[in-house]
């Protein structure tokens, strides 16, 4: 007797894709044992029919999506491609087909989801999406069902293992930002054009949808603030040693009384906080919610083997979920409508480093000026730099962002101010 | 027309049973937009019905287990009483009555899971724990589900917050032992016993638990090798800080060719390694698989709350599972059996201090005794502390425990070994 069989449908065999397709194979003997039936990739949509791909089975390859979706006894659909469409066409097209789809797309989730998420949900189908956020971590299934209880109130993540590299090279080896991405991109960790990871889009995406998922309501990449990591510098690390920090970019989500906050930018954090020590290229999502009180999860956001963990799982969730005729079980968690706070209403510490004039009454005209504009200060340190001009860092209470920009161009135009050389936050 | 309900029992109504008593209520607004039901607890067994419980819906409590038992309508029962007997009982009834049970009973589940796994399994029943294994943080469901895919070889925890505190009241505060205990226990972390915590019995038996999820395999209790932290002295700490380490109370599991090793065992641990940045009474569990690489999990391992969260968690896994009728979709996932190791023949690096007599030729003995039993020296530091007597610090090679063991009663014999003061391992 034949065994069972599931099939699934891999579209992509890019990175991501040539790991799921590795790791499946490597998981042959135990998958019967793990899901009740045999799992096979009986398809793989590629661009290039020709291009020889190495302990691939080429019988596999098609270029043809259609071929695919009208083939029925595929239950599974893997999107590994990326990017919006042609995959967006094709999730809907398998979804309205009846079949379920497990992706690893954040460009797609963070803008589609909703839209996604509905049509899963109307056919009763899974659409799981594990590995577009934090790469191997498991955070999206841990917040719809492990923190199922809790009002979580806060999603801040180390979510873009790039840029933690770099600024852990400016850290611990005193390397400029210049140094630091040439050796990301010579280590295969930035890209050509590093934008989407240097200036926060990347960590954008993935923040978008941890803030939906873990506030229960819809929050979309448009509505995340973001900023990037490329004006840190060595000075700014000098002084996070100073007061016994680090600087990370932080993906922050926080759901209060007056709506969600939600934005990517770097800070400065206390080295004793969870999230400090994630180094290198690893990733970290920290979670305060009102029952679990502080929770984090750790490991490798993104890379062939650990992208397909995340993509392996939800297949084989979607594996028991079809066994158990239960697909659907776990849609959309998104039953609330909460309003998306404007970014200049959010509040934040601030750590502001200046040259001025090093000349009696400065520090003065500066404290008027942020008592003025409701900016309480926290803290100053003063060094002199040469004889007539000082370097002043002064860390800011909570204030409004507007007040604080408001603040900034006053000072600005001010001529004891000779430049106003970081504006950093502080968590 | 009257809402659809879920009905639940909950047995048992000291921290955790009030915790989850709370939490139900706190989220009864969100509950039928969570799990399409409501959820109710409609009984609660205590010993002593005439206690007051503040808050507690007296009309709810019984001290009759039958009465539960025989409520058709109950479809969950929550067992948070603890201890083998009457919980074991208990839980056997419920799943043979077809009801589904989440517990948070480490002592049960380390020792009898097999047992009411197969009774779960018998009755398509869910039998959840996610609380039984450090508290609030998700790991169960994240090595069932979320990191199906991988082989994991490797989970180690800090899974007891009582000595995780002691460990670092001792490190950061410089406080002895007994010191650190006494705040421990004037902070309500440690028991008015503490043993099963400071002796590393509660560790070894959540790392049996977690052992068995994440090897596939069948680990109880009386596998575990434990070992406590009582005699952990502030020299070990400082020369732990020279080492650029820090001392943990770590369960440890690992899966190997020839069988699974499983322990408890303070240990010195590099300070890069995310597991030694977790400091106070949390927890963390890190976990090596293939795919996914290193992960590791953190919050908060015991306390009203947390737990609740946790036992929630499950709670709303079991009422979606009633909905979508596909309880005991995920039963026991124990489909090898492999060998435990006998712990003497597992190998381990060793942090060895001790007083010798300052004369010539003692290392030379010390290190033939050493080559003797196979036993490689990485590393010797040596101090004067007086005249005739130094302290001598030997970090070994991965030795087998039997050999070191053998050298170590060798060693004692020597009339220039004045005393062997500690034996740490060392990650």
């Amino acid at each position: 007797m034949e065994k069972r069989k599931i099939k699934a449908a891999l579209l992509g065999l890019g990175t991501v894709g040539t790991g799921v397709y590795k790791l499946i194979h490597r998981r042959e003997d135990v998958m019967e044992r793990t899901i009740g039936a045999e799992l096979e990739i009986s398809k793989i949509l590629v661009h290039d029919l020709k291009k020889t791909r190495e302990g691939v089975d080429a019988s596999l390859l098609t270029n043809c999506w259609q071929e695919i979706l009208e083939d029925e006894e595929i239950q599974i659909v893997i999107e590994v491609m990326g990017g919006i469409e042609p995959a967006r066409s094709m999730i809907l097209d398998a979804l309205h087909a009846g079949k379920h789809v497990v992706t690893a797309n954040k460009d797609l989730v963070a803008e589609y989801g909703r839209e996604l998420l509905d049509a899963a949900e109307e056919g009763k189908c899974d659409f799981l999406f594990e590995a577009a956020v934090a790469g191997g971590i498991p955070i999206i299934r841990p917040l719809k069902q492990c923190l199922a209880g809790n009002d979580i109130s806060e999603v801040i993540g180390i979510v873009n293992g790039t840029t933690n590299y770099i600024l852990t090279k400016m850290f611990e080896e005193n390397m400029s930002f210049e140094e630091a991405l040439a050796k990301a991109t010579e280590l295969g960790y930035a890209e050509a054009d590093p934008t989407a990871d240097v200036e926060g889009l990347d960590a954008g995406r993935k923040v978008a949808i941890m803030a939906s998922i873990a506030f229960h309501s819809r929050v979309v990449f448009q509505d995340v603030y973001t900023e990037g990591i490329t004006k840190i510098t060595s000075a700014d690390i000098a002084y996070a040693k100073e007061f016994d920090s680090v600087i990370k970019l932080l993906g922050v989500a926080h759901n209060t009384e007056s709506g969600i906050e939600v934005g990517v930018y770097p800070m400065l954090i206390n080295k004793e906080h969870p999230l400090a020590s994630v180094r290198d290229s690893f990733n970290a999502v920290f979670v305060h919610g009102d029952a679990v009180d502080d929770a984090m999860f750790y490991g490798r956001g993104a890379g062939e083997l650990p992208t397909a963990s995340a993509v392996l799982g939800d297949v084989i969730d979607v594996a028991r979920d079809i066994e158990y005729q239960c697909t659907g079980r776990i849609s959309c968690t998104c039953y609330k409508e909460l309003p998306i706070k404007a970014f200049d209403d959010v509040k934040n510490k601030f750590f502001l480093r200046m040259q001025v004039k090093n000349q009696p009454g400065v520090l003065a005209c500066i404290a008027k000026v942020f008592g003025d504009h409701k900016v309480s200060i926290a803290r100053v340190v003063q060094k002199r730099v040469r004889d007539h001009e000082a370097e002043l860092v002064i860390v800011t209470e909570k204030v409004k962002e507007y007040h604080l920009k408001d603040a900034l161009h006053e000072l600005q135009e001010m001529d004891s101010i000779l430049e106003i050389s970081s504006v950093i936050r502080e968590y």
